[in-house]
Order: C-alpha cells, then sequence, then structure tokens
C-alpha cells in the first residue's frame, strides 16, 4: 500500500523559478503572456482536462467551431503560408506525421521512384531522427563546415540525392530540414533546399520549431510542402502543442481519414486522422496558443529589433576573455552558443564543478543555463526587456570577475 | 496578408460555460480541483510552455527530478499496480506504444508465434483502433450481446484466440481490452480476459482511460501487461496527458532508447524512447496531473458513494416514460447512456430538432449532451454534489414535462 505521505507531499511543490529571468533557448519563444495566464484561469480554462471540446459535434477538435478552433487553423495555414493545418502534440508528432506518411506513399503508387530514407541536416533536432526510426526511415545527411561555424551548403543536399540515387536507384522519400538548427542557432538555406526538393520533386519538410513565431516564416517562400511548428517553444503557448501546416497537394494524403473497420462491430472512424492519432485533443495549450496568436503575429514584426538586441549581447559577452559565439556570423537567430574557456577553467577550482555557473545565475535570478555545462553555454535573451539583458550580460561578467580574483587565475 | 481584425478576435473569445454543471461523460473525471488551478496559476507554471523542463538534466521530462517528475512516475505506477511508468501524449500515445512496439516484435525473436493482429473488445475506443491502424495491425473482435446490453463474455475471447490460431498459424499478437467501454460505460470482465492472455502467453493491455483515477485499478489484479491511462479524461488532470505502465518484463521492451545514429555526424540519442517520441515534454498537463494525484488517490476511496449516486440517477432518469438505461445491470460506472424517446418526439415538433435538448440544458446551466442528439443521451453525474445531481434530474423533468405539454404530446 502507498504511503499517505508520500502522496500528499506533492501538494507542497513549488516553483522554484517563479519571476525569475528565463534565458533557457527552448523557453524564450514559449513565454506565455501575463494577460493570456490571467485569462486562462479567469475564464476557466483550466477547470477541465478537455478544455475546448464542450461544442465538438464532429468528433475531431480541429473541426470544433466554438470555441473558433477551425479558423483558428485557417489562419495559422495561411499565416504560415500554407493551405492547411492540423494541431498536433508538438511539432515532434507533427514531424511523425510527414514521417509516417512518406514511409506509407514510398512503394505504394505514384511513390515507387523513392526510397524509404529522409535527408536530413546534419544539425536536426533529435525529435526528426526519431520521428524517422518510428517511422522506419534511414536517415542520410550531407556535412557541415564543422567548427566554429558548422554551416550547411545546398548543393552538399544536392550531392547526397545523387548519391541516394545511384546507391538505390532512387529518390529520397522525403528532404528534411531545421529551419535554424537547436545547436549553434544556424539558419539553414532552406529555399535554395527547396528549390532542389522541386527539381529532384522530392518531398520537402521544413522544421520551424525554432523560428515559426518568432520571426516571418513562409513556407510557400521555402517551397515547402510540410511546415512543421512548435507552439510551446515558439508561439508564447503552453505544451505540448505543435502545428502541421501543408499545401492543398499533400493535405489530402497526409490529414487522410480513418479507413479502419472493425472486424465484426463494423464500426468505422470516418473524421478521424490516423497521422495525428485521430484527434489532436483539444486541451489548454490549444487555447492558450489561440490567446497568444495576436501577440504573436504582432511581434513578429519586431524581429529585426529582437536580432539588433541578440547581436549587441554577443558583442558584450566576447568581451570575455576567450569567451566565443559558435555558429554563423551574422548571427541570424535568437539560440546562441559560446564557448566559455573562462568558466571552464573556473570550475576547475569550484567545489561544485561544472553546476557552479548554472547556479550562480539562479542566485542571481536568471534560470535556463543547462545545469553542469560550464564550458559551452547555451542561452537566448529574446523577448527579454533591454533591463534584463543587461542584467544576464552583468551576471555572466560579475561571476566571472568574482572567481577570476577568488581563485587567482591567470588571464594574460 | 492576413487582416489584422481577424486575428484579434481570438482575444475575445470567452468560455461560454464558465460556471455551469458539467456532464460529459469524458469530462466529469478530468475536472481540475480549484486549488490546483489556483497553484498552476499563482505558481506561475502556466507562464510558460516547457513548465517542468527548467531542471532538465538527461533530455528527458520523466527523468527530471525537480519538480519530482520521476518520482511522480514511479508512485503512478505503483498506484496502478505496475512497476514502471511514462506520461505520453494522452492514452492514445499510451495505446500506439504498445501497438507499435508489439509490431516491432512480432516476426522477431521471441515474437514469431505471433500475428500482427490485435485482439480487441468490440466497444474499444476509437483511439483504440486508430492506434492499431497507424501500428499497421489487423483489429479482430470477439461479439458482444447486442441490444440492451452490450456484454462480452471472456469465452468468446477465447474463441476468437483459436480463430485466429487457426487462420494464421499464429497467435494474435496482443489483446486489447476497454476497463470501461466508452458507449455504454459497461465493464469488460478484465481480469478473466487476462488469464485467458496469460494461459496463452498473449501480450495484454488494458485501455483504463475511463476508470484509472476515478476508481480503484490494478493492472496486477488484471493480469494485464500493460495499463494506458488518460490523465485528462480520469485524473483530474489538464489535456493532453496519459500514462502507460507496465512490468518490469516489458519495461526494456516497450521502453527501450533510440538506436538510431545519424549517418555523417553520427549522432546518438540514447536517453529517448521513441516509442513516446523520444520525450513527452514537461508541460502544464504534466505538472496539474501532479498537483492533481493527491486528490485523485484520496477519491477513488468514495468510489462507492459515487456509484450509488450514479444508481440513483438511472432510477431518477428511468422514471420518465420509456427512458431506459443502455448497458448492463447493474452499471458500474458513471458512464450512462440512455434511450430517450420521449425527447426524440419532442425533437419532432422542435424547430430546433434534435438540438433543442442540448441548447435547452445549457440554458439551464448544465453543459455536455452531445448537440443534435435527442434520441439518445450520454452523460455522467460523478463528482458532481448532490444538488447538482437533483438538478440535472429535474432539469430533464422539467424539459420534459414542458414539451409534452406545449406540443400535447401523447405519453398514454
Amino acid at each position: 500500500m502507498m504511503k499517505f505521505n508520500n502522496i500528499q507531499r506533492y501538494r507542497q511543490v513549488k516553483n522554484r523559478y517563479r519571476g525569475s529571468i528565463i534565458v533557457h533557448p527552448i523557453m524564450t519563444g514559449g513565454l506565455v503572456p501575463e494577460s493570456v495566464q490571467r485569462i486562462l484561469f479567469d475564464e476557466g480554462w483550466i477547470g477541465v482536462g478537455y478544455s475546448a471540446c464542450f461544442d465538438c459535434i464532429e468528433g475531431r477538435s480541429s473541426l470544433v467551431s466554438k470555441p473558433p478552433i477551425s479558423d483558428f487553423l485557417s489562419d495559422i495555414a495561411e499565416f504560415y503560408g500554407g493551405d492547411r493545418a492540423e494541431h498536433t502534440f508538438g511539432c515532434r508528432a507533427a514531424q511523425f506525421a510527414v514521417m509516417k506518411m512518406i514511409s506509407d506513399f514510398v512503394n505504394r503508387e505514384g511513390g515507387r521512384d523513392y526510397a524509404k530514407i529522409v535527408l536530413v541536416d546534419p544539425l536536426c533536432h533529435y525529435t526528426t531522427a526519431v520521428a524517422a526510426e518510428v517511422a522506419g526511415l534511414k536517415i542520410v545527411e550531407p556535412p557541415h563546415s564543422g567548427y566554429p561555424e558548422y554551416k550547411v551548403k545546398p548543393e552538399d543536399f544536392q550531392l547526397k540525392i545523387e548519391e541516394v540515387k545511384e546507391e538505390h536507384g532512387k529518390l529520397p522519400g522525403l528532404i528534411a530540414v531545421t529551419h535554424v538548427e537547436p545547436y549553434y542557432g544556424n539558419m539553414n538555406p532552406v529555399e535554395e533546399i527547396g528549390k532542389i526538393a522541386e527539381e529532384y520533386e522530392i518531398p520537402y519538410m521544413v522544421n520551424a520549431a525554432y523560428t515559426a513565431g518568432v520571426m516571418p516564416v513562409n513556407m510557400r517562400d521555402m517551397h515547402a510542402d510540410f511546415l512543421t511548428v512548435s507552439a510551446h517553444k515558439s508561439m508564447a503557448s503552453l505544451g505540448p502543442l505543435g502545428f502541421l501546416v501543408t499545401n492543398y497537394e499533400w493535405a489530402k494524403k497526409i490529414f487522410s481519414q480513418s479507413k479502419i473497420i472493425t472486424e465484426w462491430s463494423g464500426r468505422a472512424f470516418g473524421k478521424k486522422i490516423p497521422n495525428i492519432f485521430g484527434c489532436s485533443i483539444g486541451g489548454i495549450p490549444l487555447i492558450s496558443a489561440m490567446y497568444s496568436f495576436p501577440y504573436v503575429a504582432e511581434r513578429i514584426k519586431r524581429w529585426s529589433e529582437e536580432l539588433e538586441k541578440t547581436r549587441w549581447f554577443i558583442e558584450e559577452m566576447e568581451k570575455m576573455d576567450d569567451v566565443m559565439l559558435i555558429g554563423e556570423r551574422p548571427h541570424r537567430h535568437h539560440l546562441l552558443h559560446f564557448e566559455t574557456p573562462i568558466f571552464w577553467e573556473i570550475s576547475k577550482h569550484h567545489k561544485r564543478r561544472g553546476f557552479f555557473l548554472a547556479d550562480e545565475m539562479i542566485r542571481k535570478g536568471i534560470v535556463g543555463l543547462h545545469r553542469g555545462m560550464s564550458k559551452h553555454v547555451k542561452l537566448s535573451v529574446y523577448g527579454l526587456r533591454w533591463d534584463d539583458v543587461k542584467a544576464v550580460r552583468d551576471a555572466f561578467y560579475e561571476i566571472a570577475e568574482r572567481y577570476i580574483k577568488e581563485f587567482k587565475i591567470d588571464i594574460s
């Protein structure tokens, strides 16, 4: 029998970071505006698990008109330059839907020229690899340029296509490129790769998990057939929530409705979409994304200001001894990856070892550095007020100065 | 270019049912206690998409110790009589994980005696059928007894196994039974079917979406290898969230970690679990389930009171002319399905046709009847205060009386 006290303690859990400045690169685009938090609470949307399902008539959340989810999804599609959108259990589920559909498509009518292979960028997010793994697609990658910029070239995608063609006598079934990759915040040449995909007639997916909702993103300009989006990463929304946006051509295939008929009872589930598990549930994340949408549509217009802020911050960070941004220059995204030999050096003297840096930052009210890391630092100042951006910089400066002195580190 | 006003209107969306009495059978077990709603807001958990990911060190939400998610999942496993649990994107994703694993297992070492067939109960939830469809498993079903009880017999499962064995020379790869089915609220003979599964050595999944969290559920007693749970349906939690609980034996297989290695860059993602898309994200639903857990653990002890309330309500409803509960008697679950010829008759005279009933109930502050339905009514009074249960009964009575009079319906 379970101990009563053991269960009771879950009531006492506190949010240790309430009120902190958040700099975690997967979080800064997913901060929910205070007005939205307020309305989620005040309107009672967080009072029930199936928040949006009261007026579901057809049995799929994306078809619900009260609240206006079907309109919202149409607007999302248009907003990203597509024709149709479905919400999903995060961007990972959107990617899975694409890979699953491709996996089914290959070897069938219209798909015989394609192999069960997906060509991905060499710094794709792990969810892209895992989606391929689950869908039974093999991954191939072009190279990147390595340290310190890690850039990819469109022509290397073409070479890889030719290589696959030669080896398998077939084209890759899909090209999947991360718009901005999660390691260094590099923006991939998605338009150029899109043109190559178009030439070869290979279905093309762009994973915009880190961009759609923070900067202008248009899948038509990218020549993309599928855009995968993370609402909790970049659309000021609660998680888990993603969107899969596509064009009319592919919508029929990827959003095709359930065909299974149960053997004895003869039941069919015609409104359900198997690639998104039938219905992706009208939960609180979906409601939060709807409320945040006007805010998101506004904020992407200020992307150049955000970029300016980010570049200012890079300059300030690089004033510290040997601290250097890894990834492309000029930087075109708010995800920043610095190598920080000075903090690595400090960690060797510190009794908390590599943990000291995140710890000290938390003590200064700044949260989001990966615990245990000091040799490299990944962070984002996206959406922060200038005061807070400066506070983040000052915190790094102060920590460095304090320990250089304390441990008598030679920085000459 | 999108119209600005068009987007702005999402700010104005209201929850039409705030403060209503909720009787939707998929919602009554998913009502979030007010104290939990309050803390989600006050502690700032709804301030960021990745609510629980600040202190993620290993890259999977189920391994996070602050907040105590890994402990919580251990407690969930124990609570349901299993050894290990992972949280999932709803019960549907938990079911998919099971089906996917079975689909991979069949035809490999240890799985050669099994066919890509899943034996399901004939009133399983659509998500079971869709999960099979996505995982590439064929569905077979034993019969039910039909109108008015729709019951299934354990021996029919055995007959079906024998039938599959004869036809395919192999056993079904999985038996998947809905603990309480979603059409009539019948409790299936899961223990007896479990014994049969054990005898034949067929992996056995029980879908407890409608029961785990409202009544005592123990997968060991059911002889189940997998228990799938819906937190937003039955654990007083926000959605989408589910749990997949299993024993040590199967945990290794179903929660096996990613094996993919990216071709050129050689990256591996060893902590990620492909069957649940790597990591199921530490979002607000997970936090809400953690806070609600003490409440859920308490409320299941009062299940017999809930059943009493439900049975009282059935009696009261059946006092109306020809209204009759469909499904088993005595009824053992709060999901109720009545045939209501009197409301069907009224609908023929009413200008709103079948929509009148849900409309009228909403006007009386009661929400959750399926819009458009009047011949049958599905609802639940689970968790309602007695005052509210009586108010629901009275509302049905009043609507019937009013229109019998107004349309001069002959009820003799």
